[in-house]
């Protein structure tokens, strides 16, 4: 058996990732009060918003009103996150006191093209000035790789310009480079060849794994992320948000899932599932559909029996 | 890396395990209709039914009916199985020629009082009558070990009980013993342990897995089942059934899902992702509740796009 890490760090994308691939639009106050409770449920590092267009992505207005709200309310320990895809969405983020922000590459040129509008170089170009500014205040920036493990428009995924991509974003001072599957096809052989590929050059702790829940695989390729020694993991809350790709299908991993498995694995990570599963439901009702956490609906079911 | 097996083998419990545990009971003509379906999908096991007693699993009724119209229909290469929980049982199977019947152990003496009224020594003999019968009449049997990764009423599941009992099985008969895991709580270090003990007796080929995905795990523990060895594996067209002790959780994992893993794991199996994902959303809407595979609703929804 392979030795699995003894910790592992979660981060819920849910209000932003997750949020921003729901249809229904939800309120400030309500985006608020999920960070909050995500926060009182022991998640320490939450992506809170993102500074985009807001006519693109109208799901994602107000970031500002939310940094600041939080950066007024109790924080300690706890990491509020944004996406900031080019100077002017980090210059927002600033002005808000926003501690770490990311930026999104891609491992695929037409990916990178129909995302962001440029080639993948021309976007590493952006992102060293986004990252300069930004470790000039003291703002931590995290890279993400989008399409690692697969991609809509290409067919193959080459894993060693994962790892160019990887070394780029860290040498421009990101801390941590994920890697995300955001259309979740990828399985665990993926998973495992790109792992290979990358932590020959990369150390684990500077790795994290993005998956979603698309075709259900995300789970077991978080274990053989764990079992390749990854210890940082996004997921988001209830399993909000979907896959522009294939509307109507399953969002981001469920933290509530991610959490039963660590729990059983007896692996820490700080995060107490009663207030998840509570958080989850609530949400999932404030957007108007069913709760989509198999572990969630598992200890609801549990709690009704036992009452 | 683990080497995975080249080829596995799925067992669809659908029509029998699922729509067991389905609320809304389908008619004999709609049964029979997915069982061709599973049939010309590609599955060469499918579970067909039970002779259980009518008076308590209304939906099992009609059993001897839907075994005589297969057993009329081309079955080449098709194995239709059915479950015998005693001799009784065994004999409503014989009468209708099924040519495959399994019974049902458990590793926690509290279910096994409470799920077939008697202790686990106690069914071990009732089943030694039931396979010596059965192997008379040229009819193989499975067996079945019910909470070997968990129970919902002991809090630990003791691994060597489950591999004695597996011994015991495979003593009396049965060609294969199937490790199941009903409530869905385990994950992969469970699966890992349990196996870690039991393959160091019984060989890999005579080891199949259960899994439910009532806690999301379902196919991270497959994963952990194919590094161990194991190619044989139940799943459920649709992700059809639940979970007696979770009313409103996850069903049996999803025959769509693990096809889906399989093909990108490149390991042969036999099947059509088309023709399932067709026959999966069919019998959801026949049984009137959304359709629960992951990788069925994301094909779904990108047929629709391609459209």
């Amino acid at each position: 058996m392979a030795t699995l890490p003894s910790k592992v760090t979660i981060v819920d994308v849910g209000p932003r990732d997750g949020l921003q691939n729901e249809s229904n639009v939800i309120d400030k106050a309500t985006k608020i009060e999920l960070i909050h409770r995500l926060a009182d449920a022991g998640l320490s590092k939450i992506e809170a918003g993102s500074f985009v267009n807001p006519s693109r992505v109208p799901q994602m207005a107000g970031s500002e009103e939310i940094f600041r709200t939080l950066s007024e309310s109790e924080t300690m320990g706890i990491t509020y996150t944004a996406l900031t895809p080019n100077l002017k969405g980090l210059q927002r983020a600033l002005s808000v006191g926003v501690s770490e922000v990311a930026v999104f590459a891609a491992a695929s040129e037409t990916f990178s093209l129909r995302n962001i509008n440029c080639s993948i170089s021309e976007s590493l170009q952006r992102f060293e000035d986004v990252c300069a500014t930004a470790l000039k205040q003291g703002v931590a920036v995290r890279g993400y790789i989008s399409c690692a493990l697969g991609c809509p428009f290409e067919n193959e995924v080459d894993y060693h310009r994962v790892n160019e991509i990887s070394l780029a974003l860290l040498e421009m001072g990101c801390f941590e480079v994920c890697l995300t599957d955001a259309i979740g096809v990828a399985t665990p052989k993926r998973v495992e060849e790109l792992l290979s590929i990358v932590t020959t050059s990369i150390s684990t702790d500077k790795l994290a794994l993005h998956f979603h829940n698309t075709y259900g695989q995300a789970l077991a390729n978080t274990y053989a992320g764990l079992q390749a020694g990854i210890s940082t993991f996004d997921t988001s809350i209830a399993g909000l948000g979907g896959c522009p790709f294939a509307p109507g299908a399953t969002g981001n991993v469920s933290t509530e899932d991610m959490v039963y498995m660590l729990n059983d694995l007896g692996i820490e990570h700080g995060i107490d599932i009663d207030k998840l599963v509570a958080t989850g439901s609530w949400i999932s009702a404030q957007l108007g559909k069913a709760y989509a956490s198999n572990a969630g609906n598992a200890l609801l079911s549990k709690l009704k029996r036992s009452e």
